[in-house]
Parts: C-alpha cells; sequence; structure tokens
C-alpha cells in the first residue's frame, strides 16, 4: 500500500472528524508493531470510531477504495495480528470502552469491544459475579482483542476460554453492514454459529462493536498450593494423576528447571533451583470442596514423587506463591533484549514429552528456551530470551520453533492455543488444519470479506510461502 | 428429483455392497419422515456405510452426479431436518456406532456418529465420568444427531449443550475430502473454529464421522424439589431469584397449568390442577453444596409465594417428582392424533411475558396449547396437540406457532433453542439473523457445499417463500 488517496481521507474525516483520523508519522509508528517481536509494518492512517456507525462508515470508504483496515484494541497481540503488515488504516477500538450493562437476572454482561478486560473482572466480580477468562495480558488488554484472538488464560483447564462465554456479537461487515448473532441466550441454534465463529477469526471476518457475555456466580473460596518435583515425569504424573482422581483444579500451572532458574534469580521466592519442575494448583469454590480438594491434591503430588508440597496457610501466602509463577515472563525478558513467547499445545497427558522434545531442540540449536504454561491444559509457552540485533540467532531460533510447533502436531496439538495464527504462525497452519481445511477456511473469508480486505496477511500463508519460515525483520516503509 | 441414475446407483453398489444400498419401497418410505409430524418426502435410496471411507466414497458419487445427500442417526428430529424434502440419498449413520477411546487422562471420549447418547452416558458414568448433553430424546437419538443439531437438554442451564462438549471433528465434504478439525485440546485457535461451525449445522456443511467430545468428573451427588405456584409471575420471581443469588441448579424445569392439568390426568402423581405453574429444581455437586443450594432454593421459592415446596427425602421420591416432568410429553401426545412441539426460547427474565403471550395466542387461535420447559436457560416447548386430518385446525396452529415465534424475538430471543431450524423453521430464519446475516450463512453453506447438495431444503428459505409458513402437508410422491 502506498499513501492512502486524498479523495478516501476526505471521506474519513467527515465521518470521524479531525481528530478521530490521523496520519502523522507519530501515530504511525504508534500504532505500526504490536506485543510481538520482530514484526513491524507501516499503516498509511490510524482511525478512532466513536460509534458502530463510525466503524461502518469506515468499513465502507475501506471497501470502496480498496484500502485494508486492521482492527486493533490495546495491541497486546503475541502473533502480529494487529500489525498492518499489507498498510491500510488500523481501525483502533479503544474509544468504544463502555460497559453497556450487567444483567444479574440473565447473568450476561453488554460490553463494547475496547473494554479493558480486568476492568470488567472488577466491575462483575464487584457483584458477586465472575467473568474467567484471564489471559495474561488482561491488566491491558481489550475484550475485544480478547474475543478476536479467543484469549484464554491460567482458568482455562476448569472454566474454558473466550469462546466459552461470548453468548451475543454486534459486528460490522466490510460491506459496512451490521449484524447481530445470538443474544442473552443459553440455547440457541438459528442458523450457523456466527458468534462462535467471529470468536478468535482475529479480525479477519467482520469488526466486533458489541459482546454479550456469559457471567457465572463467583467462587466464594480460592486457595493455592505448590509442589515441586526432582522430576519431571513425576510432575506430568501428578497432573494427569489429579485429572484422573476427578479432581478439576481452577488453575494447574507449570514452570520447568530453566524458568525456575530463571525466576529464583529474579524474584527470590525462595524456590530451590535444582529442581525439574514447579506446580502452582489453584482450586475455587465453596470453603469445604477447596480444603478437601487441595488435601487429595497434596496426597496425589506426594505419591508422584513431590520434593515437597505446601499449601498456602494464608492469603498472602499463597499470593507468594502465584508471584513466582507471574514472575515468569518478566524474569524471561531481562536476560535479553529480544524475547519470543510461543504457545505451542498439546493434549494434558503429552506435556511431559512435549517439554523434552522442546529441552532437545533448544540444545540442538544452541539456545535458551524456558518452558512455563498451563499445565492443565496442555497450553505450554516455550519461550526464547534472544537478541533481534543477531541475524544468525535469530534464524536459529526460527527453526527451533518451527520443530516445537511440528512436535506439537505431531503429539496431537496445535500450533496455537491462545495466541492465534497472525502472520507470525500463519506459514505453519496447513501443518494443523490440512490442504481440504484450508481451502474450506479460505471460502469462509470469502464469504465475508470477498476483497480480502480485512486484516489482509493474517492467518492465511502468503503463497508460495507454505511451510517456510516468515521473515520476521523489522519492515518499516515509512 | 426422478429416481437415482442406473449408473450412480452402480456405484452405490460397488461401493457399499447391495446390503448397504436400498431402493426398494420399504426403506423409502421407513426413511421418508423423521419425529416431525405433518412432514414426509421420498428418497431415492437409502445407504448405510460402514466408514469415513465409504461415506466419501458416497458424497463423491452423489457429487459427480448431482444428487443430494441427507445424512441421518435415528431421526429423532422435531425440524423436519432429515427428511429427504428434495429427494436424493439419505445417509444413515448408525452402523459407526462404535465409541472408540475413553479417554481418562484428557478427560475426552473419541465416538463414531451413530452412537446412540445414552449408551454414551451410561458408558462414561461406569468410569466416574459425566457426558452433560441429555436431549428429550437420548434413549435412541444419536451422538452424530446430537452434533448435527446442537442438542441441548435439561441440563443446559448449569452445562451448557452439546457444542460445549465437542471438541473435535472429523467430517467427510461434499466433495469426498475428509477434513480434521480440532483434538483433545482444551485450547486450540488455529484458524477459524471449524467444529464449532459444524456442530449445529444441520447436515448442510458436511458429514460428521467422528467426534471427540469433552468429559467431566461425574458430580457426586445429585437432588430433587418442587414448587408449586398459585401465579405464574410468582415462579417467573423464583427462578429469576434463585439465580440472583448466586445458585446455578443443574436443572430447573417448568410447566404451565394446562401442562399440569394434562399430566396429573395421565399420570396421577398427586399433583394439584389448579396451580399455574410447576417447579422441578435439581441440583447436583458435592453432598453438602448440594444440601446447602437446595435449602436456599426452598427458601427463595417461599419468599416467591409458593404453595408447596418439597425436597425429595429419598431418591424414590425425587424420581417420582422428575416423573411428573418427564411424563409432560407423553400426557400431551396421548390428547390428540398429532402434536406438534415447539422450542421458541427466550432470555431467562422473560419467561413469564412469554408463557403469557403463549397463553393469549392459544386463546385466539382457539387451541390448547401447553407450555413446559426448561426454564432455566428460557428455553421453552410450547405444545400443541392437534390433528393432522384437519385442514382448518392445522391453519390456525400453523398461525399460532408463527405468532408465538415473532414474540420470542420480540422479546429478545430465538426461534428456536435446541430443535433445530430444519425445514419446518426455515421461512423464520431471517427474523433472527436478519437479511445481511442471512447472506453470509449462505456464503458459509457455498464455501462447504458449492452445488448445494448436502441436506438441500433445510435452514434457508425457500427462495419467494420468506417469512411464510411452510406447507407442512404430508407429501409422498412414491
Amino acid at each position: 500500500m502506498g499513501k492512502l488517496p486524498d479523495a478516501a481521507k476526505r471521506e474519513l474525516l467527515a465521518a470521524l472528524g479531525a481528530d478521530h483520523v490521523r496520519d502523522d508519522p507519530e501515530a504511525l509508528v504508534a500504532y505500526s508493531y504490536d506485543a510481538t517481536p520482530l514484526v513491524q509494518a507501516m499503516p498509511d492512517a490510524v482511525v478512532f470510531p466513536g460509534s458502530t456507525e463510525e466503524v461502518a462508515a469506515v468499513l465502507r470508504i475501506a471497501s470502496r477504495y480498496g484500502i485494508p483496515v486492521i482492527p486493533r484494541g490495546s495491541g497486546t497481540n503475541l502473533s502480529a495480528g494487529t500489525v498492518p503488515v499489507a498498510g491500510g488504516i488500523v481501525l483502533v477500538l479503544t474509544r468504544l470502552n463502555r460497559i453497556l450493562e450487567i444483567d444479574e437476572e440473565n447473568l450476561t454482561a453488554t460490553v463494547q469491544p475496547g473494554v479493558i478486560t480486568q476492568h470488567l473482572h472488577q466491575t462483575v466480580e464487584a457483584r458477586g459475579l465472575f467473568y474467567p477468562p484471564d489471559p495474561g495480558s488482561m491488566r491491558i488488554a481489550t475484550i475485544g482483542g480478547n474475543i478476536a484472538e479467543c484469549a484464554g488464560g491460567l482458568r482455562g483447564l476448569k472454566y474454558g476460554t473466550t469462546k466459552d462465554y461470548v453468548l451475543g456479537l454486534e459486528a460490522v461487515l466490510m460491506s459496512g453492514e451490521v449484524i447481530r448473532t445470538g443474544g442473552k441466550l443459553v440455547k440457541d441454534v438459528a442458523g450457523y454459529d456466527l458468534t462462535r465463529l467471529l470468536v478468535g477469526s482475529e479480525g479477519t471476518l467482520a469488526v466486533i462493536t458489541e459482546a454479550t457475555l456469559r457471567l457465572l456466580p463467583k467462587p466464594e473460596h480460592r486457595k493455592v498450593m505448590s509442589a515441586l518435583f526432582d522430576d519431571l515425569y513425576g510432575a506430568a504424573r501428578a497432573v494427569s494423576s489429579i485429572i484422573a482422581h476427578r479432581i478439576i483444579p481452577c488453575t494447574l500451572e507449570f514452570m520447568d528447571r530453566a524458568t525456575v532458574q530463571v525466576v529464583e534469580d529474579y524474584a527470590r521466592v525462595g524456590l530451590p533451583t535444582d529442581i525439574a519442575a514447579f506446580l502452582l494448583i489453584e482450586q475455587d469454590g465453596p470453603e469445604a470442596v477447596v480444603e478437601r480438594d487441595l488435601q487429595r491434591i497434596a496426597a496425589i503430588c506426594e505419591a508422584c514423587g513431590a520434593r515437597e508440597v505446601r499449601v498456602a496457610a494464608t492469603e498472602e501466602e499463597g499470593e507468594a506463591l502465584r508471584t513466582a509463577r507471574r514472575a515468569a515472563l518478566s524474569a524471561l525478558a531481562r536476560l535479553r533484549p529480544t524475547t519470543i513467547l510461543e504457545d505451542a499445545t498439546v493434549p494434558r497427558a503429552q506435556i511431559a514429552p512435549m517439554v523434552e522434545r522442546i529441552t532437545q531442540i533448544a540444545k540442538k540449536y544452541d539456545l535458551l528456551i524456558c518452558t512455563f504454561g498451563h499445565a492443565g491444559d496442555g497450553n505450554l509457552h516455550p519461550t526464547c530470551p534472544t537478541d533481534a540485533r543477531d541475524p544468525d540467532e535469530i534464524a536459529r531460533v526460527e527453526q527451533a520453533f518451527e520443530e516445537i510447533f511440528a512436535a506439537a502436531i505431531e503429539l496431537g496439538g496445535t500450533i496455537t492455543g491462545e495466541h492465534g495464527v497472525g502472520a507470525v504462525k500463519a506459514p505453519y497452519l496447513e501443518w494443523k488444519v490440512g490442504a481440504a481445511g484450508l481451502e474450506v477456511l479460505k471460502g469462509i473469508k470469502r464469504a465475508f470479506d470477498p476483497q480480502g480486505l480485512l486484516n489482509p496477511g493474517k492467518i492465511f500463508p502468503p503463497d508460495g510461502r507454505k511451510r517456510k519460515v516468515i521473515h520476521r525483520v523489522p519492515h518499516v516503509h515509512a
């Protein structure tokens, strides 16, 4: 894409006003990247609509002039999903930031896409209600972004992910037409499930302008424990055994040896650095059930050879244990200039083999790859501290992650559990969905967006680049 | 459609063998209808594939000759979803009836589509596991049909519906290509969510040949209670108040006055026939939690003016209470030759206004319409005992249900909560999804099945018949 046509710019200004249409270099640079390392591309304009009607006006103008549109919230995406790789208009939805309704009879929240996830958490929890999805970015990420990516989080094992909480959507098609899907309904089978199809569609099918979310009663009580293992397979056996005992904790988090060492070095939480695996386990629910479950889990961990099991006696002690897990990414991020966080995911029972494969691959390519993540749902975050300025090392990083994705698929898993395909994993999508599946996905894309203007360059591999590593070097064409 | 081309028949025989391809009149009549009253149409052939490969072979042959294919399980459909309204080949999946695996580590069951739902329930419950969807037809319906229709049931309020339990699918496209979606994964965001798109797609997009289902631990305990109300709004207030007290029972069932009278007349369970509403409430979970919740619910029902509240003291007493609700459809079905069971659905808070509207509409058209259903999730079953041989009355029934669907939409609801659109509700789909939404649905259909051969005449209104009542008189062209 070159610069925005003058006529298109005039129309955008007329529709949104001068304050909400920008193409100055500062704005273009500010919206040329998201939280994904190594990927950057300049948009031609950045617009900030204040209503569904203004979103529709932008899409109509863009359709008429054939300009790509990249919907975006806070830009916490980790797969370059909101980077304007083909130029065009970045459509920033952060002005649409109102919680429109909390319906305590139907247990729903109706929100605009720019609401910050944590703000929604706090608002509903103050009323004794609960919105479970808790992606790591929840303090800054928006609900719209969570929906577009089908964000997961720590509570996925027990509570599922964003897709399990979206009951209805208002969305604008690239034509400017507004559709409404679902509603305040637990049961609705009128036509194909467009609600679920739009969840996780990464801004490539329609722009979400309103969402009706399902709420639960807030759990009465919660409590956390940790277990330290000398043996990776002991920890994996404990995870499997907890589930086999028919206990579903609300979180079941894992850190491998490399991660524990980095975390302890950074946060000094008192973890022995010679352990092979750290498990953080939390249960919520009625107090008696929580206490009983944690006692059972402690016994299971001990039977699986845990060196130490500690149930938090107080909420403060619980927070200290949670801090160790939460510190993982920050601790890793300070090691080297660039941190690449991935989310290869396997069936729960394949966690130990997968962590071993990651360790072998890291050794093969002479890299530090620390693995932590959501053991309960098999969603691992192999993370590589590296340096974008070292092209040789980056090439090895790309090779290593390609092998990690292949290993995940081989073990019955997927290339992305919660971060999305975006631009970064598009070359690998066919590994997961197959050639026939990919053609079906392309057909769906055409049904919504025949011109291919909504968030181009995402999900689908660029032609002729299948199964090849995408070139992730910064690209700024300002 | 006329008779099957000879060449197509020869190819089907070569692919499946003579035992599994039938076009004798007995077979054609047997597969000319499902559980939907008033709709019948003859197929040209009935085939019984024994493997995914045989399903693919049938679809390839049908594609080549342009013959419609109607996938079908036990035929318990209530929206004429499995009636071959455009002729063609009925593809019966009941030979694919194996439970392939119960994976206790990943908490999944992998099954073929012809498995009977209750058989799956019994098999997993014997291992302390739990598959929540429990449609009324579960004793004879198949999992494949449940998935195709996104079947609901009594436990939807607490546990959701079929869509919440399908993790992965194997499906055959009309081209004969086999796709695999999802897997044993709680988190998977690689591409659009084809799994969820196929759930509830009513056999119009692909033929499901295998499903991986999510299981839960079996609840430790369950207990049931009933509450009788002199006032419909008192019962509705109790439903809302239970939820507002942050209690989610596993079932919260409702019968209106007309239903109670018919049930008592039939089953003699000791219900007073002058009450306005009957609630059946069940909770499951740890025993202490169940006891506490039922005590709280009893107090709430009394505060909302219940005439009588009874908590089952024994499992036998509980079964007697459940019998009253379960008897509803059988009791209604014996009144008149034809029973039309519908499933207009509203947000939970709109149940009382909806039941009042149904009562008014029944009066206006001089019909008996009894309403019972799943109050907790707003999924009502207004049911009309009538007589297919009385064209005047049937015309009034059609008018009445058209007004009922319109009322449901007006109250923020939907035309179908769990029975599907099928042929019967296709004329009303646009009311729910809008013109732009309908175009998107058609685009999705084309992406999967460009020739329009998979289960034609379902979901989409026939051209020029929008918003008109479909002609539901038996149509046999043998």
